[in-house]
């Protein structure tokens, strides 16, 4: 009877801070069977796991994956299908740039009961610990948050820079690091101003953030 | 001496499910000495409150402000210089159309000592408990997240319908329901597609969403 009570959380992390897990996420990983969890997430929140709990680390940094996402989703499908309570823990929020949606695909295929617990995401805090409102009643009625990250598989960007570049109001990149010459570039060959300011958000929320780089700096320089 | 050691935090109490509250905003209501709320936040998330704190009710929904934006401010800043720990709870993220820029500024220029902590906005969240992923891999490399209730002394729109229109991703208006007719009129003059998909979600994360709309709909009915 046990296998038919399977279910599967994906559950958003916060962005670093262990602080701004939410306390449903808290609730859940204190009573999970199963957690698989990457390098996102902060390590710190698996304490909260009870005794016995199996831990499974999926990796998952820019170059290095320890699982693909085809794994990953075969696995929580696995473990939901075997009767266990499952988090999937994950770095912010799992809806955004977080892949959450194809795991949510792949667990409604499966008919697998999942459930999402939303939670901060680095898009927006990792501004506010660096002083900067994403948006602001005088000066921003509009927040646009993209990848630079988008899938290498894909024969085109589905970004439009030319409409980035003209776009009113907060951009939020993330994961961009390692393309942010090129995107750079190409936001000021579409018309945007090399004076537009920018700040580089790098460990957002994390004490990591105090010892690095959070730099006011412009497109053009 | 009790007086120079007075501090504001600009908590997000989530979006609606007091579950969704950060550890971090739990562990400051329970300490606190003043909480400044308003009717975004969810009013059972005071229970953590220790005996003694003095609740302060601001009011705010769309037409019937308790007090006004200024007088929030001159509040915090009084509270925050009489030396007392004072939590500004807000609904949702305090820096997501949630004017806490405003307050932020104002206390900087006051010299009170104060905190963001951050917190689930319901431009994702109420999505998310909707089913919705608002970023996916395949289908949206873009958010854009817009308010439909802009200042109403201001001359004109910042927001520009022509580029948001033509905008690709998930876009989510936050407090658009006033004015959600001129609004989607303005799309489709603007280029978009009048069967353009388009979900309604009233009182997301909340128990009140199952009993109401969550409606899939298009912008042309």
């Amino acid at each position: 009877m046990g296998k038919s009570n399977g279910k599967v959380w994906l559950v958003g992390a916060g962005s670093g801070d262990p602080g701004l897990l939410t306390l449903r996420g808290k609730a859940l990983l204190e009573r999970c069977q199963v957690v698989v969890y990457d390098s996102l997430a902060n390590p710190k929140l698996l304490d909260y796991c009870p005794p016995g709990c199996e831990q499974i680390y999926v990796g998952k940094r820019a170059a290095a994956h320890s699982m693909t996402q085809e794994q990953i989703n075969a696995l929580l499908v696995e473990k939901g299908k075997s009767g266990k309570r499952v988090v999937r823990l994950k770095g912010g929020d799992p809806f955004v740039f977080g892949r959450g949606g194809e795991e949510a695909e792949e667990l409604v295929r499966a008919g697998v009961p999942f459930e999402v617990v939303p939670g901060v995401t680095a898009s927006i805090a990792g501004p506010a610990y660096a002083g900067i409102p994403v948006t602001h009643r005088d000066h921003a009625a509009q927040l646009t948050i993209f990848t630079g990250h988008e899938d290498p598989t894909k024969t085109e960007s589905s970004l439009n820079f030319k409409q980035l570049a003209s776009t009113p109001g907060t951009k939020v990149m993330l994961m961009g690091v390692e393309r942010i010459g090129v995107i750079t570039t190409r936001f000021i060959e579409n018309g945007a101003s090399p004076s537009t300011p920018v700040a580089l958000v790098r460990w957002g929320t994390t004490s990591a953030r105090c010892r690095s780089s959070t730099t006011d700096n412009s497109l053009g320089s």
